[in-house]
C-alpha cells in the first residue's frame, strides 16, 4: 500500500505570490518526506458564518494560478466548487473538484462535477451518516465518473461542536473509494465563536494520528505561514513551520498501518 | 396576537390539476377555521437520497402554475430555491422564497434571494444551533431585506436521527423575527430507508402541539391526498383528510399560548 | 382526563421549617388552582459535581420530617434513593420512591424499590432512548409492583448539553405507565459551570409548554423561595413566587390536551 | 514510555475453571508479547438490559477465585464495584476497583473505592464531557487516595449509540492520571437489540488503532473463547484465539506513539 497523500495549502487563495510561496514550500517538504501532494486552496468561501468574513480573491483571478501552479511545480491542484456552473470551468484547470460538505447532497452539483471527467472529492456532511454516502457515491458514479474521493470532516455533535467517529473511515472504505480525512474542519467549533467559527488547532494531529492507525488514502491538511492573522479558518489551520515534523511523525503510523 | 399561518401543500408540484386540487382543498379548509394559509410546494426536489428519486416538474412548468394559483385562489405561495439564478425569476411571481436547511449558509444564495424583495423564509441547518441563525439573518438584512422567516425543521441527533429542540423557538425569535415549525421535516430519519429517507407521519400532530404551545408564527406542514403514493416525504405527510381536525385540535393550544 | 399532577419542592430538604414553608406554600397554591401535589424533596444529594457541593440533611432527619409532613399537611411525598438498603427504610413512610436518572438501569434498586410496594418513578437516563425504559419497566413490574411512572428528563445532546425529545412522552407513554416531565433537570447544562451543573431556568416553561401540550400525566418542577442562594440546582429552579402564574398558564395548556 | 497495558478478561467470570483457562491463556500471551496484563472479570452485572440477563456468580464465589488466580499466575486483577458496601471486601484482594461509567458521579461509591488505598478506575459516564472527569478525579483524590485510573468508553450520540471522541484522551490525560481506552464497550449499541445489548465487533480493532496512535497507558478489551456464547456483551469480545494477532498490530502502533 502506497503511503497517504497530502491534500494540503492555505484555506483561502489569498494572492498568486502566496499561492507559489505555499505550494513551493509544501512541495520541498513532501520532496524530502517522499509525500504525494495535493496543493488545496479555495478561490471563494461561499458560506462564511458572516456577511463581512473574507471570501477570497474569485474564480477568474484564481484559475490562472491553478495553472501556473501546476505547470511551474508539476504537482495536482485541488478546489472547491460551489455551483453547477462552476464545475465545467473549473474542471479545464484544477485536478480535483471538491464538493463542500454543506452540498453533498446537491444532486445538479455532483452531477456537474462528475461530468467534468475529473476526480471528485465529495466531504460527508455533518449532518449524514457514513453509510449515506453510498447514495452520494452512486450519484456521481452513475453520472459516468469512477474518480471519486470521500471525505470525512466530523459529525455534528449537540451544538457548535463536531465529533470524528473514526468507524466512519473503514465504512467509508468498504463503498471501494479512497478515503480522506480532513483534519482541519473535524477540529472545527461551528459558529463557536459567535460571528465566526472557532476550532482547536492542537487536536488535529490528535485526530490525524487516529485517522491514519485506522487507515486513509489522504489526509487534508490546511496550513498557513502565519494561520492567527489568515483571513478564514485560522484556528485550525497548522502553521506552516511545524508541518514538516508533524507529517514525519504521522508517517510513521501509516507505515504500520499500511504494513 | 394573530393565529398561526399555516404553511402547507404537497411536498412536490405534480401537475397543474394536483396544484389546483390541493390548494383549494387548503383553501376551503383554512376558510372554514378562520386559519391564514401560504400554499407551499417544490418545482424541484434538488438534494434527493438518491438520483433515481423524483425531482418535481421544474421550473418553467411550476412559475405558470403558481402564477394562476395565486389568482385564481387568492392566496400566497411558497417555493424553495437553490441557486442564485432561480431567486429572480421566481420572485417575480413567488410570495416567498426558501432557503432549503442544507443551504442556509450559502452566502450568495441568501443574497439573492434577498435582493428579490420576496419574504426569505430560512430552514434552519440539522447542523446549526439556533442562535447561530442570527448571522444567517444578517446576511439577508444587511443585504436590504428586513422581510425573513426562520423555521425550526431539526437537529441533527446521532445518525439517521433529527430532534426537534423546542428552546430554539423562543432563541429564534429574540431576532425579531417571525419563527416557524416545519412539523414534517422534523419527523425525518434522513437516510432511514437506504435509498430514500423515512419519517414518522405520526409525530407530526405530537411536535406540532408541542412547538405551538411554545409559540410560533406560522406552522408548516406537509400534506397529499395519498402519501404513501406521493413522489417524495410520504412517510412524513399528512392525509389531506385529516388535515382539517389536527388543525382544530393545533388552534385551540394556539389560542391559550396567543392568549 | 385528570389534570396533571404537580411534583414540586425544593431540590433538597434543608431543614424542617424550610420543608414546612415550602410544602405549606405549594399546597395552598395548588389548591387554589385544582391541582394535585406530590412534595419533592432530596435528603441526599448523591452524585454532587464536586465533594464540596452540599449534600442534604440526611436519610434519618429527612424521614420525620416527611413522616410530619404527610400528616400535617395530608399530601403524598417523593424523594430519591440511591441504595438498595434505603428502598425499605424510606417506603415506610415516602409515597413515591424516586430513582436518579444515572441508576436507573441498577437491577438491585430498581427491585429494591419494586419490592416496597410504593409507587416507583424512574428518570429515564440521559443515555437511553425512550424505548428502553420498556426494559427499565418490566424490572419493577416483574418484580411484582405495576405501580410505575417514568419521567422524561433530557437526553445527552453533545458535551454538557441535554435536549429534551418531546417523542419521548407518548413513546413512553405507550408502555401504559404515567409519563411525567421534569422540567427542571431537563434545563440542566451538565457540568457547564466547572464545579457545579449550570442551568437555563428561563426555559422552564418553555419546555413545560411544550410536554404539557403533548400530554403528560404529571409535571416534576423544583421551586424554591430563593433559588440563587439554594446549596443545589438553583439556575433550575422556578422561584416560588413565579410558580402560581406559570402553573395557571399550564393548566389552560393541559385543559386542551385533556379536551 | 512504557508500552500499553492490557486489561483484558471475559465480560463475567463464569466459573473457576473458566477464569484460571482465560487468566492462564491471556498471560502467556502477553508473556509471548511482552505486554503488561490485568486480568479482568466481573461477579455481578448489576445492570443488565433486563432481570433475566446472567448476572454472574456473585461477590462470595468470585473472591476466592480472584485471590487463587493473583497467586498461581501472579497478576494484578481488576474488578467493578456497585456499592460502598462491596468496596471494603473486594480491595481486600483485588488490586483495580473500577467504577462502572453509570455509577461515575455516585460520590459514595467513589469515596468508599478511595478509601481502600487500591487503585481506582473510573469508566467516564456515556453523559459526561471529557473535562467534567476532573471533578470525578477530585472526589477521589481529596479522599486520600492519587491513584486513578481515567477509561474512555464512549459517549451517547443520538439513541442506541456511542461515538468515540479521541480528543477525549489527551484531554482526560492532562489530568495527570493514566488513561485507558475501553474499546469493548466503545463499541456496543446500548439496547439496540430490544432486550439486550448490541455491539459492533469488528470496530473494537479500528476504534484501538486510533486511541493508540493518540496515546494512552492502558487498553481494555473484554476477550471470550466462544463469544457468540458467552453470558454477556458477547457481541462485543473479541475471540480469544484472535487476541494475539491483534495485540502485535498493536503494539507495532504504540511503539511509533511511545517512540
Amino acid at each position: 500500500d502506497a503511503p497517504f497523500t497530502l491534500i494540503a495549502g492555505p484555506c483561502q487563495m489569498e494572492s498568486r505570490d502566496h499561492a507559489f510561496d505555499m505550494a513551493g514550500a509544501l512541495k520541498e517538504i513532501c520532496g524530502r518526506l517522499g509525500l504525494g501532494l495535493v496543493y488545496k486552496s479555495s478561490f471563494d468561501k461561499a458560506n462564511r458564518t458572516s456577511l463581512s468574513g473574507r471570501r477570497g480573491i474569485g474564480l477568474d483571478d484564481a484559475l490562472p494560478v491553478f495553472a501556473d501552479l501546476k505547470k511551474a511545480l508539476d504537482l495536482p491542484v485541488l478546489t472547491d466548487v460551489h455551483t453547477e456552473e462552476q464545475c465545467a470551468t473549473v474542471g479545464e484547470i484544477v485536478d480535483i473538484l471538491q464538493i463542500p460538505a454543506f452540498l453533498c447532497r446537491q444532486t445538479d452539483l455532483l452531477v456537474a462535477a462528475a461530468k467534468t471527467g475529473r476526480v471528485v472529492n465529495v466531504k460527508k456532511g455533518q449532518f449524514l451518516a457514513p453509510w449515506d454516502m453510498t447514495n452520494v457515491l452512486a450519484k456521481i458514479v452513475e453520472s459516468g465518473n469512477p474518480n471519486v474521493l470521500l471525505t470525512e470532516r466530523g459529525a455534528s455533535f449537540g451544538y457548535n461542536t463536531l465529533v470524528s467517529d473514526m468507524r466512519s473511515l473503514p465504512i467509508m472504505a468498504e463503498t471501494g473509494a479512497p478515503v480522506i480525512f480532513d483534519a482541519t474542519h473535524s477540529v472545527q467549533q461551528p459558529g463557536g465563536q459567535g460571528g465566526s467559527t472557532g476550532g482547536e488547532r492542537r487536536f488535529v494531529e490528535t485526530l490525524s494520528r487516529a485517522a491514519i492507525a485506522v487507515g486513509v488514502a489522504g489526509l487534508f491538511v490546511e496550513t498557513h505561514q502565519d494561520p492567527d492573522n489568515a483571513p478564514s479558518d485560522g484556528p485550525n489551520m497548522v502553521p506552516l513551520d511545524r508541518m514538516e515534523a508533524m507529517l514525519e511523525r504521522l508517517m510513521a503510523f501509516d507505515a504500520v498501518t499500511k504494513g
